[in-house]
């Protein structure tokens, strides 16, 4: 067992042993969703206050609202969310290359066989933070599969002070 | 504002007030990365002893390795991140549905366009839990995109005991 698997199994226990909230249901108790980046300097439940139980979060690389789509559609079809807080964040490594620099990657170091098997995937790296916030709460309101009575909102999050702020 | 929007506004002010962590690098500093899913009763890292700036934290629908690829390629080839730790859970909604459910779902509420926007997108639904996390172990282990000396495994955390069990 590696160090990291160690540290959750150790963790776990201790978090186990104070568990209460075995009794809590399927659906977000508040019916909202938050999308926001897979970055380590996040850490959603305690920077955004979600408690248990009440919202789905969506992680990915850059909190992407296209790549999220079928995650977004489950969220609000099969279990009733009707409101979505979309947060990027400063610093977020998206701002930091292009996708052709990172089809370039997975060709040095993977080679022509890895480069071929993700073919024209978009990375979907940004250049301007806030213009990429707008972008995607204006994706998720023009999509036909959410409907239109779902609140969208759009934040960044600053890794280096903790704070939030509304975009939009 | 709505009050989820006022819960987080007012939340994150506590939150970024004894805020100490601004110095922490983009890299994950443990060089890994979990993958859960988005259901509600799931804080990773309460339950699953991550700290902050330690780890990637990607979450989609079920937990899903191949809608995750995007974001794990990111993760490893920007970033850096060498294991993975793949968590799906007890009483996953992805349990509980078919595609045609969802398509027909989405049909029915949303109407034909909806329906044609999303085409025949998989919502990679599964019936076996334990089967579901080996065969995206596989998946990850198999792809081209994931460098061989990543280390991969795979655990099932229970929504009741929040215990997690490792299953490959």
């Amino acid at each position: 067992m590696s160090a990291i698997q160690k540290n959750l199994v150790e963790k776990n226990e201790e978090y186990a042993s104070k568990f209460t909230k075995g009794h809590l249901a399927l659906p977000p108790a508040k019916a909202y969703l938050v999308l926001t980046c897979m970055d380590a300097r996040i850490d959603p439940a305690a920077a955004f206050g979600i408690d248990l139980g009440d919202a789905h979060v969506i992680r990915n690389a850059g909190a992407s609202a296209k790549d999220a789509q079928r995650s977004i559609i489950i969220s609000e079809q099969l279990l009733g969310t009707k409101e979505i807080l979309l947060v990027k964040h400063t610093g977020c490594d998206m701002l930091t290359f292009s996708n052709e620099d990172a089809h370039g990657l997975v060709k040095k170091n993977l080679g022509a066989s890895a480069a071929a098997e993700i073919g024209t995937l978009n990375f979907l790296p940004f250049s301007d933070l806030e213009q990429a916030v707008r972008d995607d709460v204006e994706f998720i309101k023009k999509t036909e599969t959410i409907p239109k009575d779902v609140t969208v909102s759009g934040w960044v999050y600053e890794v280096e002070t903790g704070k939030v702020k509304q975009i939009v």
